[in-house]
């Protein structure tokens, strides 16, 4: 990277690169981090491409929030604690504006996730992200999604189908009819464009989960993947599923599909074994047993979910 | 990721994950390494974006290469040792003949620089992949572009220019009077699509060099990097730059142009302190002085290289 180019990345993104672990940051070959002492390093990479992952013309500081959340979502679904991140970043043009309102976004997910930013990569292209977090966690102590066992119950860390339905009224796929107070709108659209990566359950689940997966493809897709690694069949009971008081004007169909399908929420399903207390804001919607495949309802579920090269 | 996708990675990409760092490789929200003890992490992102930095129809094979060499490269500059990497593949359509070819190169990069993978993305889009390599190095001994001091010498790796000369031909752009031997065009062409990350050098640097840049947008613009970020001034001296005897039948002009200004041979720039002797394959092509900016044959030079954003 040279000239302009090192002036922009400076400018707006290697300002957010401090924190007691980064020993270097933006700025040379590599970012230098220390890791805490005894633990392991857990690393994950999402991009996020416009038009596939995001409407186009959104606004840049969502897909910052929307990238980096994704991809953090990933960290506390290993109950690992943030370290920092690196960005790639994609711009069709050296947009200045485009640049100052994504920065305020990366600027809040910086500070609300203790993710510092140690390094950046522009480059001329069709606009994407990738976003790559690194966490860590103490020796022998990352929870997998293939742990769950018969007898543990699947819980789920907030409501379903809240970023569904936020795509749906983005993309003005529903009734016209429908009406929706803006305030409802405002909060099904900020969970699709502003999820939170779940990193407060991090030291409870560290603590007291079997295992847990991040909801990124839908519940029912994300549970097979958890029940399908971990030998096990999984039971949803749909009326279970935890739903935002935003979601109470919508008809009940669409309200499950988003819930049990829609993949946006990043909330993570954890298997809790029996006897453990369920904390507040922890809900069960299901059930580990003996078997393989997942029922919701008692009724088989076919594999279903965004898959951007399924038929 | 669900489904097809899910199929697609693991198939082609899934497989190269061993290595005894390697605590949990691709499959789960993210992978878990551990690193040496009293070591500390180097991380660097790179992406590749086709038709900026490759030619479309870039043989997929050479896009892994590439896009991996480039990237390993930063941890050979740190002086970091390698110990994984993630890939985010960005493809316009699931092409499973491309991602057969894609994968070769990919196995031969993690063979030859035991960089395992341990976490990658596959998404529908323009063609571009980001690398985020991933190194350890005893604390404290990171490498830095802003160490170098007055009287070290300016050292190169290996010949400089080829990568410039071999993407000339590729794309056509050299006079068709030009007679160049198939092999030296074999040679050059490879120099582009498989430049080699010089983590060989990694013992020697850790144990001698003061400070280190990777020459990735050419030998001026990463020299005048190192320069402005030590805080000294440096001399190179063009009759001294290490030329490959497939470049001996071209234009004095072109050859200089390219091994200053070419910015593809993922070479290695080294601050070499007063008095150590330089091993076989180091050549001495300048020196750190004190003062500011960089002299080419006595004259000081323009900023130049390649810059994504640039005018």
């Amino acid at each position: 990277m040279a000239g302009r180019e090192f002036d922009l990345i400076y400018r707006h993104l290697g300002l957010f690169g401090a924190g007691s672990q980064v020993r270097l940051g933006v700025g040379d070959d590599g970012a230098v981090l220390a890791l805490p002492p005894n633990s392991e390093l857990v690393v994950s990479s999402d991009s996020l491409v416009e038009g596939t992952h995001f409407p186009e013309l959104t606004l840049p500081e969502y897909v910052a929030t929307r990238a980096i959340a994704a991809a953090a979502s990933d960290l506390a679904a290993m109950a690992a604690d943030p370290l920092a991140m690196t960005l790639a970043l994609t711009l069709p043009d050296s947009d200045e504006l485009w640049l100052h309102s994504f920065s305020q976004g990366l600027e809040r997910c910086v500070q609300a996730l203790a993710l510092p930013l140690v390094g950046g990569d522009l480059t001329r292209g069709p606009l994407s992200v990738t976003v790559t977090v690194m966490g860590s966690v103490p020796t022998g102590r990352a929870l997998r999604r293939s742990d769950a066992e018969p007898g543990d119950r699947l819980c789920v860390t907030h409501t379903l189908g809240d970023a569904a339905a936020g795509l749906a009224l983005i993309m003005g796929q529903l009734p016209s009819e429908l009406e929706i107070a803006l305030e409802d709108e405002e909060f099904l659209e900020s969970r699709f464009y502003q999820p939170t990566a779940r990193l407060e359950w991090v030291p409870w689940l560290r603590e007291h989960a079997r295992s847990v997966i991040d909801i990124s493809d839908g519940l029912l897709v994300d549970t097979e993947h958890m029940a399908d690694a971990s030998g096990c069949a999984c039971s949803i009971d749909s009326a279970a599923l935890p739903l935002s008081s935003a979601l109470s004007g919508f008809d009940q169909t669409l309200k499950l599909d988003w819930a049990l399908a829609g993949g946006d929420d990043y909330e993570l399903a954890v298997a809790v074994p029996p006897g453990v207390p369920l904390p507040s804001g922890l809900v069960q919607v299901g059930e580990f047993h003996e078997g393989s495949g997942v029922q919701c309802d008692y009724r088989p579920i076919a594999r279903k979910g965004f898959d951007h090269f399924g038929v």
